[in-house]
């Protein structure tokens, strides 16, 4: 039986990008970090090392920063289809590509209750995401964000589920419900006003989060994605992961105190994972759009 | 146009277990980090809260400490084995899991010459791996391992690489190589001897890292999943991800020196990125054996 | 020569602890990381395995909970002073207590325009903080923050500085400025009201980095920790720890591209780092304040 | 009242160097973290941005690459000593600095029994420390390591301990006992084998902590610190940081089964934290030796 090459792909990975634009004394920061992945007909380098189709990751480095300077980067989407369709044009075994970005947030800092022109501080561990793919003349953008981290301090339950011989957790109709929402959205097309649609996206995910009263993460998983695509034509697709980030009562009762869900152990690990889509039927096929790794 | 459940899956991540095993005065250490997940028939609770399916994440923590005591833990292979099938076989709605185990290694403290029963230093930071998937009556095995530093201070090159307006790396005989291996092998089947199968395959991609001249890192990629396939019969398919942790020659000539590869910067980000699978024609379909996520 | 016992101290360290304040159907948040170390005759358990004046940190981590019930958490300063001063009043051989505490920010929700009841999201990685230490009759309180990240994207220069055989930056008038503030403030005494000093302090420091022209990073230091004595008598000393988070100017040459402060990489490693501390003149000692590991 | 600078110093942080040293076709290998601090007449920077004493951080990076090519790095101690007075000697206004140092193991690969010229693989997470610092024509050297994880399955007792209102933890006689060492020691004076100090004191820690039945985590610490004393003249204090990473024993009693010290779950968060010092009667005053920050 012979051995062969399956699928790959490889490129520079986690370019920390930051460009300052001028409008007039105003200054407006992006903060970037890019990653480029090339695909295509590359047996040639894995079988004897002829590196004649190998575009050096260097190269592609190189690229984005030229890149963000040659046009505003604008849009992260907009960014990362310009970077891609790059590649594959320009290159004759170059067939796909696979771009990702993560955006870290600045807010200018105030002084004396005034913005200040060009002074920032950063604005929290989240990021606005997006992973866009490109395959000979067709493209795929996904948006989303990593690491919103949202807790609700009542309105959440969880019982009624199946007992066995290793089930000790005590049925509850009010608990503290946290995650770190992670969450991937697949559009039906390109033709996306990308800066309007995520922060509307990200309020309803907030907004129904926050108002959904809880049975189970799954319920309210459901719900964050069913709300996104009920309000946004443009989402195909929503894919969450969210981990049920435990906080668990502390038991008081041997220093002769109650606890009514006011005291709570946050713990680490181990952690709930709960991961899920939620779909348009009839909406495009997707593609290629989540492939993005190589396999 | 409907909205509806796309895949999901939902389980227990990292449970942190850490087993002691005694053969008379002399201690056996097992460190594991577990994490379950379960799929089936969850839409109730999704659409409507209806948790009747949903076996408790905590159920399934606790389902992971009672099978370490029941009986002893042995490879990672078996105990997710018994864990998947056990999910599978005892709920009524779950009909699928994929358990996903790190294996941390400990090596035995010596005093005075000889090695002590019940002391232990950990080995590093590399980790054993398996994923397994169980469906219906079926289940796939995956094996790993994470993070397996290694540096070759000569004996790669990379030259020959297409040059467009944006290339200004330089060709190179002699460069220093560093990556940290992560792999994944699929097997062809279940009947495998885990414990032997394990080291044989960390030696054979040892070796051939260490041994094989390399004309880029996509060749040491395939080169070490070749050795695999060539030398084990049980293997049916190995997938690489390999960093480039880029060690730059430092440019010592503003201070009168050269630098014959002798003194280098080792960099964080950007990094490459080398991601390929070696395949065994002929060999089994992986069904979802690699789909530890839930899409 | 004898061999003897020196510095000492043992606690519990990141006690996680969240909790939820009712106010009417409002609920308030408190998330803090607690370490608690005590001091005293601990020579016993030093030298003989004798434990009788051994506080378990079990028992510490008990008592962090239980205060959290037994009275509202209140300012983090205010929580550490009463968890120190009961240490010490408590046990006979514990003579000494020093607490530290984190504190992470949330922010309320808001859904349909209105702030949600119960609702809250992470307000990023910023914490604040404070060291307190007990000893005998007497306290010290210092107040801080960690990770506050900010950036000026002009209004920073570096010039002047010697050259040796070394020496190959260029000296520059405009640069970009970027660190993350950890700050710590010694107070003059206890009678401080905390909930009101900490965001005026927070305030003082970001408007001195966002106003201040800089002509080095030790300078914009300097400017921080002396706007905020000149402001705030209740402070008798501010530390300040800056890491000079490089952003370097990309070379766009090659490329036929010219770089007029756009367009930057953001490096990791290595990065500068500026410590210094100011101090008010004629306050009092700073005893044990910033002891807070054991030696 | 005035304001004044206290205490400061700056430097370059976390220079990543590797070295590759031949010895014909023999490849050996450093792999070095070297961060450097400068301390002096800095009050100008300081107070009015005038640079002209200021060593740049930048500088001070090209310093470390450039003395590693201009003699062999050998031992981190002789390094960090080698760098510390050259900045102490070289620059008017720099009376004296601190250098820390970690170094990163590699172990070769072997490759059909017998170990590779120039391949090799990561050692671990463990790190051999140093911390010099030179004042004037004097200097202070401090050796070390980081991250040391043990583990004794058996042999660790914590009984006898005092119990008050908030105290619910067990004794026992039989406990896990699980540490990550973090240990120190000051050298008497300057004279000192490191190269073969180093591996001693790290055996006689290792075999200590194995062998020692331990009554408590201090008193294993105060045993650690006094064997090295013992048996190494060329140390006057040896300060250590021991985490006692929790494994718990898991609770299976209600699924039908005992629990003999065989399951545990290790936590991650509280931990103990036990930190002592053991000194050497007699000894030469420590002067700045530990002070590794600016304060």
């Amino acid at each position: 039986m012979g051995i062969t090459l399956g699928p790959n792909q490889y490129g520079k990975a986690e370019v920390r990008l930051v460009t300052v634009r001028r409008d007039g004394p105003t200054h407006h920061l992006k903060d970037l970090t890019v990653s480029t992945a090339l695909r295509g007909d590359l047996a040639a380098t894995h079988l004897s090392g002829d590196n004649s189709a190998v575009v050096a990751t260097d190269t592609q480095k190189n690229t984005v920063y030229a890149f963000a300077k040659e046009e505003p980067v604008g849009e992260i989407e907009d960014f990362a289809l310009r970077l891609g369709r790059h590649f594959v044009a320009d290159f004759e075994h170059i067939t796909g590509a696979r771009i990702l970005i993560e955006e870290h947030g600045w807010d200018r800092i105030e002084a004396g209750g005034s913005p200040q022109d060009h002074a920032f501080s950063r604005a929290g561990s989240e990021r606005r995401t997006t992973a866009v793919t490109v395959r000979d003349g067709d493209a795929w953008v996904v948006s989303g964000l990593t690491d919103l981290v949202v807790l609700k301090s009542t309105g959440s339950e969880f019982h009624g589920f199946p007992r066995d011989r290793y089930t000790t957790l005590a049925e509850t109709t009010d608990r503290v419900l946290a995650t770190a929402v992670t969450a991937r959205w697949r559009h039906t097309g390109l033709g996306v006003d990308w800066g309007a649609s995520f922060p509307e996206i990200r309020r309803i995910l907030l907004e129904t989060f926050a108002t959904q009263h809880s049975l189970s993460l799954q319920q309210t998983l459901y719900a964050m994605g069913e709300a996104v695509l009920r309000e946004r034509a443009e989402v195909a697709e929503v894919r969450l992961s969210l981990p049920n980030k435990h906080h668990f009562l502390v038991d008081l009762s041997p220093f002769g105190l109650t606890n009514d869900n006011e005291v709570f152990h946050a713990a680490d690990r181990p952690y709930g994972l709960i991961e899920g889509s939620v779909l348009r039927e009839g909406a495009p096929d997707p593609g290629p759009a989540w492939h993005t790794d190589a396999f």
